[in-house]
């Protein structure tokens, strides 16, 4: 359907993200090695997943990268609502005082804010097209949530006064805005596509146990459904959500060494409650104000997916998300062909369909079997099936699998359950060759030169000690652009000395230059 | 969950929505003789469907209210992928520019648009909380896409080469924002979700096609899902959308006697398509401007939905969209009896469930049966059994269902099988009242008179003769507030006279009070 590259009129992406464009009228990819960011911007756009737009740092998804994301969002969706949460809508815009309300939270966000002033727009009095009504100008700012804390415990406020009405455990999907400087397609964008859980609680102990489940439910869907592999965590106090008391969150590693955040819980304590005075009666009929927690992911997985399993052919989508799993290419030989391929095609995709196989039939005439190939290959299609008359005679389809290009003829006879077999083969082997390379890519550091070595040398995460300060953090991430990516759960105690600092330290953290 | 009424502090909607609220702290609800405007409201915020929020005009949907839209979403998703569309996702943020591209667009948008000026927010320095950074005031101002033709059609541009490419059947599911000076809840809310659905084709007869075909799509859905008959006609040309070269739409009878338009579907013309510049290849090697639709339906459904089938006692949802289908309540007599009921409670959902029914069981120990009772009914449920000790032992559970109160003793034996034929049966008969209603509420008119005493006795669908002008037709609207709803599809040729200006008519259109 797009075929065409960027236009250069169109945007005013940063310049990270805007790149040389030499091979974007041409279908050729730019290898990792050669330019790991051009490599990655390539996939997203000829793949067909994102498209830069005419507003700053906005983006396109197309319809490609949507279908990703409906199976992404589908399958969380299901797992929130398993671990017993509904959903519900809040509004867009926030009134700015409400932001003020939380002094670490206004902190974290008054600088990315997008502020709608005005209501109304009207002809120029000079005939110069269209301008802003100065009369219609807000009595108090809105701004676009960049996250929606504030306006839900403003609500929460009106909907718990008893132990009776607690837990609340809320989910949101949602559009947000932050008005970032630097953006990447997925990675980091003014706006993006997320869901927020806000739950409300009891007790300390119970919230505390909220966010840990929701821990848990990300990382089971990160490693079963995006076949990545992730280190459970906390974030240090600097890395912390404005507003948070604990941060946790799940690291995964790319294929260039560098670590991605691929998704955050936070026990916010009573922070919020106190903020917008939400208080409680218990059962010992005292008032008691309200913990909470909040939860989210966003299209920023898709950034991770693709830049942990993809090649320098295209994209690698795993089987359980991808948005078609199987597309059958037929290969005719004159017209009469037609007919007889067609039909055993269709007996096949009936057969997969029962199977719950999310399958394609290309059979277009725009193009020949080999751009086909190249095609789906660049799209990431975990398995591609081939048909062509002397298969047929013989009984057999030709079958390559996306992930280890591996080619073989598969028998007609019990090909979709066998097909079945394979897309479960793949998803795990995704995931084993993740892993091992994240386990690769994890070194231990006990001296700052050899800290330094394996960052510039190796990369990956390196697991270090650290004198537990804001300081010496500070300073290493000066230093080397490396930072803490967490404190992983049940980390082992074990005695040291900083690598920077030289002061003891009870526990080796986890360190990694991030997106 | 929620039970307090609205606070008044928290605020700013308008005048017809915010009633004198004496029975808003109790459970009583406003009858629709006595105020169908609080009654209304009553429904939708004690019926848990949405809440007032601290942002003007926009409401917050609650989890019940939100289960709903996601079952209306889910089906009219479907039913768009079976007709070829795939979804994707613009940008929130428009360039104030684009709104001007097409003259009559922004004529009909311009005046209620959200304005972003700025993207950050900063400390006062003179210490009096925060206020809007002045050093980060945009180039160009965005505005909140109030419906996203401009943006959309300005990325066809890129999208759109060859009649390769053609067609283009993209729909997006999105909040948008219209900055309404009178707001209803679901009805007429400054922000509401929706779907728009941007379609480019070819030629001339191909997009009219495709916008007669989403007009039949929304029939079917409303009328099937929802159990509300719709009228299919045109808009006349003062009515329509604002750079559509035709708006087709639905509309709907409330219980009030008032029509409300309930989705609309557009052919466009070449408009947008010159407007950006979205010109094609054509097979016969010329370049010519692409045609296109635009369609949508919105949360304004739930309102549609709640005024066309409820009744003084709470909401009466249709089986096929409600969040749940089935609530059962035991009836416990005794610690003792728990147990037992609870075991033939979960026997009598797993068979439910088994046949896809989504049931609840509410056995919380919170509150009495009978103030569950009530509360089922009003929520909407269409089928309530309750059971008993007495019933076990005669092998029967109590049945009643919300649409018409009837109230039964039905065997256990093939319980799960009849109650799936009962949902049909409310579903059906929903419907049939529905429509019943809707024909005793259509009338003609064949002078003056006769019109407006129908409009201010009867109300309803009014079928009269027009001359064709836009002055009759304003003229008529402002001395009786009805307007011309549509001029129906297939409509009868007749000669006639205005009822207005006395001058020739070719046939009869439908008048009527409206949302």
């Amino acid at each position: 359907m797009v075929r065409r590259g960027r236009q250069t009129s169109k945007t005013t992406w940063s310049d990270e993200d805007v790149r040389p464009k030499k091979q974007q009228m041409s279908k050729e990819l730019t290898s990792r090695e050669e330019d790991y960011s051009q490599w990655y911007n390539d996939l997203v756009i000829k793949g067909g997943l994102a498209d830069y737009s005419a507003v700053r740092g906005c983006m396109v998804i197309k319809p490609y990268g949507f279908a990703l994301w409906e199976n992404m969002r589908d399958q969380l969706d299901k797992m929130f609502k398993e671990t017993g949460h509904v959903n519900a809508y809040f509004p867009l815009l926030i009134p700015k005082s409400f932001l003020s309300k939380e002094a670490a939270h206004v902190e974290g966000f008054a600088k990315e804010c997008a502020v709608v002033t005005h209501y109304r727009l009207m002809n120029d009095p000079n005939g110069k097209g269209i301008v802003v009504d100065p009369d219609a100008k807000l009595e108090e700012e809105l701004i676009i949530r960049p996250t929606s804390e504030t306006i839900i415990w403003n609500t929460y406020k009106d909907w718990i006064q008893s132990y009776r009405d607690l837990p609340l455990l809320i989910n949101q999907w949602a559009n947000v805005v932050r008005w970032e400087m630097r953006t990447r397609l997925f990675l980091r964008t003014a706006e993006f596509l997320w869901q927020e859980g806000h739950t409300a609680h009891a007790t300390k102990e119970e919230a505390i146990e909220e966010t840990e489940r929701m821990l848990g439910v990300y990382a089971d869907f990160v490693e079963e459904y995006m076949a990545v592999p992730v280190i459970k965590g906390l974030k240090t106090a600097s890395e912390r959500f404005a507003g948070a008391v604990e941060t946790y969150c799940i690291e995964a590693m790319m294929q260039d060494g560098k670590a991605l955040q691929a998704g955050t819980s936070h026990f916010l304590g009573q922070n919020f409650a106190k903020a917008f005075d939400v208080q409680f009666l218990t059962k010992e009929n005292k008032q008691e104000y309200v913990w909470a927690t909040s939860w989210g992911v966003s299209t920023r997985l898709i950034g991770a997916l693709i830049m942990a399993h993809s090649d320098d052919q295209g994209l690698i989508l795993p089987p359980k998300i991808a948005p078609f799993q199987v597309v059958i290419v037929p290969i005719y030989k004159g017209d009469e062909s037609k007919p007889v391929i067609d039909a055993k095609a269709a007996e096949i995709i009936s057969a997969l369909k029962a199977l719950g196989v999310r399958v394609k039939y290309d059979n277009s005439d725009n193009s020949r079997p080999g751009w086909k190939f190249a095609e789906y290959e660049l799209k990431g299609v975990p398995v591609r099936l081939a048909m062509g008359l002397r298969d047929m005679e013989n009984k057999v389809v030709e079958v390559a699998r996306r992930d280890t290009k591996e080619k073989s003829s598969m028998p007609m006879d019990g090909l979709a359950g066998n097909i079945v077999k394979l897309l479960d083969d793949i998803q795990q082997n995704m995931y084993n060759k993740a892993l091992a390379f994240r386990t690769e890519k994890t070194s231990k550091a006990d001296t700052w030169d050899e800290f330094v070595k394996l960052l510039d040398e190796k990369g990956g995460f390196i697991s270090a000690h650290w004198d537990g300060t804001a300081e010496t953090e500070e300073m290493i991430k000066d230093k080397t652009k490396a930072t803490i990516r967490c404190i992983p759960m049940n980390n082992e105690m074990e005695a040291g000395i900083c690598i920077l600092s030289g002061k003891p330290s009870t526990q080796r953290v986890l360190f990694a230059r991030a997106y």
